[in-house]
């Protein structure tokens, strides 16, 4: 199969209704994208218009290479507190600016190399638990990142000991502190209420959605002219203030030294960025009956960031709640981003004094509303009580990402998820069975009423055999032998073994002999096909001597029983 | 059940005729043992009674707590070579002795603490290809480390910089090689020859298998004479020296910083002799129809590497040869182990000037000869024919450990293993089934000569459904639909499914509404009984709408069917 440009699926059968769509779509999400780029690059430690240019190259790049037609990638919450985080912990005296290109110069490269290697599978690395404990913790993390800013205290690192000095302004000059929160009532208010306001007022479903998301866009209006008028002394409640106009500088990345030491945090901004990326990506696909290439998405993604690096911008990713402002505008291709991306770049080229009056409290506000949807409780409930192991590395992956920081945090939960898994199969469920009357199926005796035949036993053993369950498994069958004294044909049903390594092998070839001694004959059943020409190829079918493999169950039972 | 003092289980039977074969077992092993443990004590760079005392009070430990009636634990080759590496990597100006002492304490500590807690299965942590490579790559290590004794050269760290001064010695004074040339040749040679010879010269077997097992006291002894003879200016042949007779002091170990700092080799250490040993006690009881306790293994080795520890001995473990010798002279019961170290500990404290002439090349001779066995090539090619993983488990443990030293090579086998058995998980074999003709039993269309049905497709999935796999299942699943415009009933067959994790619930639920509206019914058969206890929980049964859990294929097709 030949590769396509994703651009040339679509832009060969554009109609004029597309671009009706997409340039609403492109003009609703450039009003979000602005206050939005700003507020997450200030949390990251950066000059606003840094959040900016991240909207401008990467977004264009996303247009043309990304396979989904929605998606809207530009710098998101999750992969700004990570920046935040990473910069706090450089040596002193690295420049924040450089260390920020370099952490996504690295991204892209790293997610470019993924995709050249094919290797969309990895994403599988992090289980929805894992997923869900992270983007809560980071949820967390990013709204206390936002206190000083609420409070009107000097941004200052995200650390318990500094806690007191974010509220000491608070006492002096209450001013910041009020609008805040007024501003995040207003948010929740309209997040809540306004769409239901909107509709019984008869606006149709789409334009009260659209609507709806302009409450941030009117409360940074609100806000900077409360701001331009208590201002009298220009210190009661900071704004932006001013941001150079003109378009971002092209610059390579910082030294080799520099990058080796980013490329941990890199990979954790990477996986996360495009983990969240593609999820969000596959289920607006999946209601279009679309499909979604995990490859394409890590090339497309990848040179994103690679174009964030090398245009003074910061790590990019699929945003949730701006890639639903774009759908619900009416988006249909991603020419709606080429929209945006323009429009977001005039702004920064000719107008940024329009932006340096706006609070940065009001940012601030916008920034806390949105990630509180973040915060998945309800999941965590849900994955504990469906299953401990899936609870426990939600859990882990919380509290680590909490307590020791994201990229620690977020490798321990994996870890964690994958121990689980191995726990799971290294002790399996190993089940007797019988048969069920006037049927040829065989089920667990314990659970079903079945009818067994004395001298022969079925066991199925829940499991693939590896190394990690052969041990376990062999003293069980041994058991099996102790126990029962009238024991003469042990049939293991393979029905659910579909794989035997090298330490199973082995331990098939002991048992077959030790039973032996005892007089007992081992049988398999139902081996499947892959597993069959791997033990053929070890001669265990030669090892088994007057043991058989029989293709079904019932014929073992019928061949067997006396 | 209530707990019993191994010792209790074979004491209250025990016969003179037992005596009889334990006292002469543990002789023909206390002089096999006297040799090794000086030699194993030399190889880590210790004095060469720390050999000799670590087969004391360590050896009666085991004896009283072992599950193994005649595991020999005491110095072995891979703990020598993995203390020598350790001590090798210390800062200068560390007490090598007092670091041997605190690795056999903290061995002690690990191990008894994973045996309360019942860590027994943690064995299963190193699979059989990661264990072979690891004892290959740990032979060459030690046969490496036996060059500079061989050639005459100063004991010296293990390093291919110092090459060439291990061999000006032999330029200069060629006795050394020579005399470690034909050691190294009569041993092999009676390893190989004189047990046939003996038996057609009318021994019985056993008796022929110990009096070859005694070829090393016979090169030992004609190695002193020849030593005591060449040594007229006391240098040509090097010789173990003075040993200070006495007993062993007991002591505690050194202070908490140097043991945090050997913490992860004891590590590798505690886990690589638990493994050793149990496989090894394990074959053994197999022939026996005896049983080994991995938890009870636990307790004893982690007792007697404590015991090790405390009375100037070195890490210890169950020895493969000593334990064939043991058993081959007749051991019938942990006695034989008491009776050896009862013949070292009299040695030790009165006999000493009696080893001082034994020459070290003699000593190196019988180290080189007895790790030879160890080097698993045709292992490793089995395993790489069996399973390509396998053998990949197998070469990066053993190229790890010659390249990065022990405990990181161990270390990226473990990982590697691992990686493989999520790996084969992680892009399951999916299996669509056909009904062979005459039963009940279905099996793959591409395999077997199988009946179908218009309509109704049946898919089995060989693998548990987890976040893992989720991803890719659900993309077969929805291609599978695109592929097919006349399905109307998709049955997911699950017998070889004993797990869905949460990450896997969610897959279903977005499966089944997704088939819904292209108007195809998921359907669900043979779920095991736990698995079904799960999906229950989460309310499957009801998100799965039209679609039935059927108790078997057969049904399924039976009430699907047009």
């Amino acid at each position: 199969r030949q590769y396509r440009l994703p651009l040339a699926r679509w832009w060969k059968q554009y109609t004029g209704a597309d671009a009706q769509g997409d340039v609403i779509a492109g003009l609703v999400t450039a009003v979000m994208l602005i206050p939005q780029g700003m507020a997450f690059a200030l949390m990251a430690g950066l000059p606003a218009q840094v959040g900016l240019y991240a909207s401008m190259l990467p977004m264009l790049v996303y247009a043309v290479l990304g396979s989904s037609r929605t998606l809207s990638v530009g710098p998101v919450s999750v992969a700004a507190i990570m920046v935040a985080q990473t910069l706090h912990t450089l040596p002193a005296g690295t420049d924040p600016f450089a260390a920020t290109l370099g952490l996504a110069f690295l991204s892209g490269v790293i997610l470019l190399a993924m995709g050249f290697l094919r290797l969309g599978l990895l994403a599988n690395l992090l289980s929805h638990p894992v997923l869900a404990g992270f983007t809560t913790a980071a949820a967390l993390l990013i709204i206390v990142s936002q206190l000083p800013a609420l409070t009107g205290a000097a941004a200052g690192a995200i650390s318990l000991s500094t806690i007191e000095s974010w509220f000491t302004p608070v006492l002096s000059r209450p001013q910041t502190l009020l609008l805040g929160g007024v501003a995040i009532a207003f948010l929740l208010i309209a997040g809540k209420l306004l769409q239901r306001v909107l509709e019984s007022a008869g606006l149709p479903v789409r334009v009260a959605a659209v609507l709806t998301r302009t409450a941030p866009l009117a409360a940074i209006v609100a806000g900077a002219l409360i701001a331009t008028r208590l201002n009298a002394d220009a210190t009661t409640i900071a704004t932006v203030g001013v941001i150079p106009g003109g378009l971002p500088t092209l610059s390579l990345p910082a030294g080799l030294e520099l990058l080796l030491q980013l490329t941990p945090a890199a990979l954790a901004i990477s996986l996360v960025g495009y983990v969240e990326s593609v999820s969000i990506a596959q289920s607006l696909a999946h209601r279009e009956r679309e499909r979604v290439d995990p490859n394409q998405e890590l090339i497309a993604l990848g040179a994103a960031n690679l174009a964030a690096g090398l245009s003074s911008g910061m790590p990019v990713a699929g945003g949730f709640s701006r890639t639903m402002v774009n759908k619900a505008a009416g988006a249909r291709t991603p020419f709606a981003s080429i929209v945006a991306a323009t429009v977001v770049t005039i702004i920064a080229a000719k107008f940024t004094p329009l932006l340096s009056g706006i609070p940065k409290v009001i940012l601030a506000a916008i920034i806390v509303v949105g990630v509180v949807q973040l915060i998945d409780v309800r999941g965590a409930v849900a994955a504990w009580r469906y299953d401990r192991s899936d609870g426990i590395a939600f859990l882990v992956t919380a509290a680590g990402v909490l307590i020791l920081g994201i990229e620690t945090g977020l490798a321990l939960g994996i870890v964690a998820s994958f121990a689980g898994l191995i726990w799971r199969g290294a002790r399996p469920h190993i089940a007797e069975l019988g048969r069920v009357p006037g049927t040829e199926h065989f089920r667990n005796i314990k659970r079903h009423r079945v009818e067994t035949r004395r001298g022969v036993e079925l066991l199925r053993v829940d499991e693939n055999l590896t190394f990690a369950n052969a041990a376990w498994i062999e003293s069980v069958l041994e058991e099996q032998v102790r126990t029962h004294p009238n024991l003469r044909h042990l049939v293991l049903v393979m029905s659910s073994v579909s794989a035997v390594d090298f330490t199973a092998l082995g331990m098939l070839q002991r048992v077959i002999l030790s039973l032996a001694e005892a007089d007992v004959t081992l049988h398999l059943a139902e081996v499947k096909g892959p597993v069959m020409d791997h033990l053929a190829s070890a001669r265990l079918p030669v090892t088994l001597g007057r043991g058989k493999i029989y293709l079904s169950t019932h014929q073992a039972v019928v061949d067997l029983g006396e």
